[in-house]
């Protein structure tokens, strides 16, 4: 492979706010950065050396967008697989690779991968038929997922009793065992081609459960220190079993008798990583292009405390976005605002994030909630 | 003034490394950049959403370039003022404001500002032509610095002795008596349209006296405290006599006998505040896009002890840049590359720099001393 800067050309499918954020660090390599999306209004349009509106889930454009460059990444899991994998039969250097993006893609297969693996995760069905459904003998109640294309808590559907399954999707989808979970943890861990791994410290998330997203994420946690090092242990054995390259972000339950369930698997930057910007020695926008240029991974360790707060449009506000509250939230030390350049803000999209960095974990709360309550982006 | 995210047009004045790495801080507002540099070739030329090649000295073309913005900031001092007091006068904010960058384009004037508003400076003496520079009753030995377009120690000539004469400047400049410095030390410091200051911990420069250039950089610095006091009191005290708004770098010499004498000025991001992207609160350009955004000025304290290496292109290389070493440096912890983005290398040019980030100092400056050994930068 070419050198990683200067001569080197870098493709990402996909450009959202996670491709935004990673040319903003690739920005410091010199690297030639080409970009597919299908929104030509996308976060990432202007900061890249061609930006090419196409549909991420199509061969040919797939195929024809990774012709022209020399290292093919992704932002987002939704791409063209097919195209991806014609594109490593012909030399383009596709990392993470297809065949782990297609294992990914696949809700039934990441399960079924975690069971071979002796991965630890709830008990799970692949239904492929809303007859398959009604046979299960999976006590309520259960979740159903989409084994495809679900995304920030869609294709998701809580099945608490009989009555709700006219509603299930009818779609191929599993069912899992629900859990009755004390915090949802991730591990976000990279693996290089040359084998190297290296785990970023746990996380603990908060979710808003009236729109299933993060909304609240702390670093370093709390948890005990067994908790870490067994998510580590999980999150490592993970991305050695895939031998993936690239980032690996790892979404884990622990549940109230203190066991540790592998939920999903997301293989690139992840909303549970921002705070690594200002939070770790390096940001896994960082490590993830160490990871694929096959650089040496660096430090994760946490310089403080982190918070990450998500910017959500508020709901009833669709159109030109507004930031409300944006002058007070600059006066506090240590608040970090990343708005994601979306012209239109519609309810509990993802307009930006803020961290929050504080040396006092009490102190830290105490801003993200501020910061929660004072900003708005409305239109 | 439009809000600053979202909606508000920026222009900068030059496209170098400084307002390439303006414009990665500016991505989290969500501004909408715009660049004039001569050369098309430039380091931001892919990073912002319109690039106009252009010369910066030329009236009509900085003119033209300004109509199109809302506000418009510099990220090199040699640029048009006329056109930028038009601008002025048609309401196009200009930060900072074009008086202060024509006094600090000449150093006559520069040293005139000082003598007036009783800064502490070495002695000199404006020079109008070669007959004046015979008759100066100056001792030996002395600097002659040409009053306009010097830059990295280009337009700066040790006159030793009488001998040393018949090659000095002809043009306007002025002579300054020569200090016997133990130190050059510096203080970045904003200020916004609301004239909140703000210090940046002073910082230790240490100079590659074949090339005068900054080498290698540390902060905190070890000096006795008064010695930082002073000199954050005196850059504020300029900030606040110049009523500048944006970043102002106060260069200073600490004399042997103790006593801090005021170099020079720039009016911009600077060589001397690049350890603050890693090493502090707020970064330099983060604080200048808050000082002309009228925000709240941000936290400056330093995070940890933080040495920044120049990345300069090797001697006797011209052409094409090659980056040797540079896996090495990757695998120490706490070591931060930025490339510029340069195509094409050439003896001491400017190619990027390394910051290092060590909470042990004499670590962090080993670290350096390896970094600067490794890292070449050949064709």
């Amino acid at each position: 492979m070419k050198t990683f800067y200067g001569d080197l050309k870098l493709g990402i499918l996909g450009g959202g706010q996670l491709g935004r954020m990673l040319i903003q660090q690739a920005i410091n390599y010199n690297v030639t950065v080409k970009v597919l999306d299908p929104d030509r209004e996308a976060p990432c349009r202007k900061l890249c050396d061609e930006f090419v509106v196409g549909a991420l889930n199509d061969y040919n454009t797939v195929y024809n967008f990774g012709k022209k460059v020399d290292l093919l990444t992704i932002e987002i899991e939704k791409v063209n697989v097919d195209a991806l994998e014609q594109l490593e039969k012909e030399g383009v250097v596709v990392y993470p690779q297809a065949r782990v993006i297609r294992l990914i893609q696949d809700k039934g297969l990441q399960k079924q991968f975690f069971k071979q693996n002796d991965i630890p995760t709830a008990p799970f069905q692949v239904i492929s038929s809303p007859a398959e459904l009604e046979q299960t003998t999976m006590p309520f109640p259960y979740i159903q997922k989409l084994r495809r294309d679900g995304y920030d808590g869609r294709g998701v559907y809580k099945v608490v009793d009989e009555s709700y399954l006219k509603d299930a999707f009818k779609e191929p989808s599993l069912i899992e065992q629900w859990v009755d979970f004390e915090k949802e943890i991730g591990v976000i861990v990279a693996r290089n081609e040359s084998g190297d791994i290296s785990a970023f410290p746990m996380v603990e998330m908060e979710f808003n459960p009236d729109v299933n997203l993060v909304e609240f994420l702390i670093t370093p946690s709390t948890l005990p220190f067994e908790i870490h090092q067994q998510a580590e242990t999980i999150a490592k054995k993970i991305a050695d079993d895939l031998k993936i390259v690239g980032l690996l972000a790892v979404e884990m339950f622990l549940t109230k008798d203190g066991q540790i369930l592998v939920n999903e698997l997301a293989p690139r930057p992840h909303n549970s990583g921002h705070q690594s910007i200002e939070g770790n020695v390096v940001s896994q926008f960082e490590q993830h292009l160490r990871a694929i240029f096959d650089q040496p991974l660096g430090d994760t360790a946490c310089l403080n405390n982190a918070i990450m707060v998500n910017v959500l449009g508020e709901e009833g506000h669709e159109g030109p976005a507004v930031y409300q509250g944006i002058e007070k939230i600059l006066k506090c030390p240590g608040v970090y605002v990343h708005l994601y350049g979306k012209a239109l803000t519609k309810p509990f999209r993802k307009m930006g994030h803020v961290t929050i960095i504080d040396a006092d974990r009490e102190n830290a709360i105490e801003k993200a909630r501020f910061v929660q309550k004072t900003l708005r982006v409305i239109s």
